[in-house]
């Protein structure tokens, strides 16, 4: 926990704000060792980053007085991330890692080799998932939420989504076996599509490279949908 | 689990192996819902990759006849990695990506900012070190294990052991702002340090600069330890 991060309705109209919450009172208090006047990185979610002082803490309450956050966060990652749903645990890690990475426009796709059971996972309960990536922005000091797309089929994904995701953005498919390795330093709109375990089918690749995405690769290593999402984006951005 | 991974002793004069164990026997059964005469990706501790028949299954045992495995494992990365020893489950995460990703040789190094406690983790046991290196291993179809220093101490490290390892590889210390951006597409013999959360402190980076190690950042963002090495591996190789 890098920074502080209030919802805009945890301030009142004097900008102070009041956290009671378990989790951000016990790590204020056992990690910071935070005393009354200690100043801290705080940020407001779709607002700025700054420091804030300390103005009452006991264990049911912390109380910040938060000037006006003219710091921006840290900048977006100019990426669409097109992941077939993985399995609920590593779900879970990876919204944290993309969102610390910068993703902020997710799409979780149904395929072929994505258990149907998996959509039934409570990981995708909306609580949830705007838990990590609350996680995933408090370690990077970020305050802008990523924008998450569920898509439970594959074909609608096809021809109702990809054609306007691909309109103005750069589509990359990551496959094992594609004849292009990842590109590098990529600045323009990217649309990159991760299969999962197992990977796409041979019919999802080939509707995915009609529809007008390049087929790029990681290398002979076979990695996790964690690890494999974290490498793409930092090879391409 | 895509590689059935043996080790040399579980090979008989006739290169029969004889699976035992209850965490392959239940992927083969259960994952791969294997039957006899089904052929499996298996490699060989140390040395090759390729197929091999099974040839009796129960729920006590598999055994596989195994021919000469021809098909060397993939490139492994021209890094050392000296990695602050992170607190222990970030450590089991962070020893199966790294080795998942081709690190061959990594250091775990004490600094200023590694909590004490985390040397006395069971996690830092060798069978644990080598289960995490078999998972890393399966997962991308390799079978060279890891070589594993522990350095409880950042002076003796500084001392003993940085001038030899930098004598024929390029020293690149990460650490958040220095000059210069995280290179790309490097092949020559790397040695990659990456801190603690929270950092190396200032006089451990001086002296790691003083001993030639130029400095390089990922960027504005904190990423997690996991992360961070993960996304400094992808864009340095």
């Amino acid at each position: 926990m890098n920074l502080i991060l209030l919802a805009p309705d945890e301030l009142d109209a004097d900008r102070r704000a009041t956290l009671t919450d378990a989790r951000r009172l016990e790590h204020l208090i056992r990690v910071h060792r935070a005393k009354v006047d200690d100043t801290f990185t705080v940020g407001v979610l779709g607002e700025g980053v700054g420091r804030a002082r300390l103005a009452a803490l006991d264990d049911q309450r912390a109380v910040f007085e938060v000037p006006v956050l003219t710091q921006p966060p840290p900048p977006a990652l100019p990426v669409h991330l097109v992941l077939a749903l993985p399995r609920p645990r590593m779900l879970a890690r990876t919204l944290e890692h993309v969102t610390a990475l910068g993703v902020k426009a997710l799409t979780l796709l149904h395929t072929s080799r994505v258990e149907k059971s998996y959509w039934q996972s409570p990981e995708l309960h909306p609580d949830k998932i705007r838990q990590h990536f609350i996680l995933g922005l408090e370690q990077t000091q970020d305050t802008i939420l990523p924008e998450i797309t569920l898509c439970r089929g594959f074909r609608p994904f096809l021809e109702d989504q990809l054609p306007a995701l691909l309109k103005d953005r750069r589509g990359l498919l990551a496959h094992p076996g594609m004849p292009n390795a990842c590109p590098r330093e990529v600045d323009e709109p990217t649309l990159l599509l991760v299969g999962p375990e197992g990977g796409f089918i041979p019919w999802e690749v080939e509707k995915l490279l009609e529809a007008g995405c390049e087929g790029i690769h990681l290398g002979p290593r076979i990695l996790r949908v964690e690890t494999a999402v974290t490498a793409l984006l930092s090879k391409l951005f």
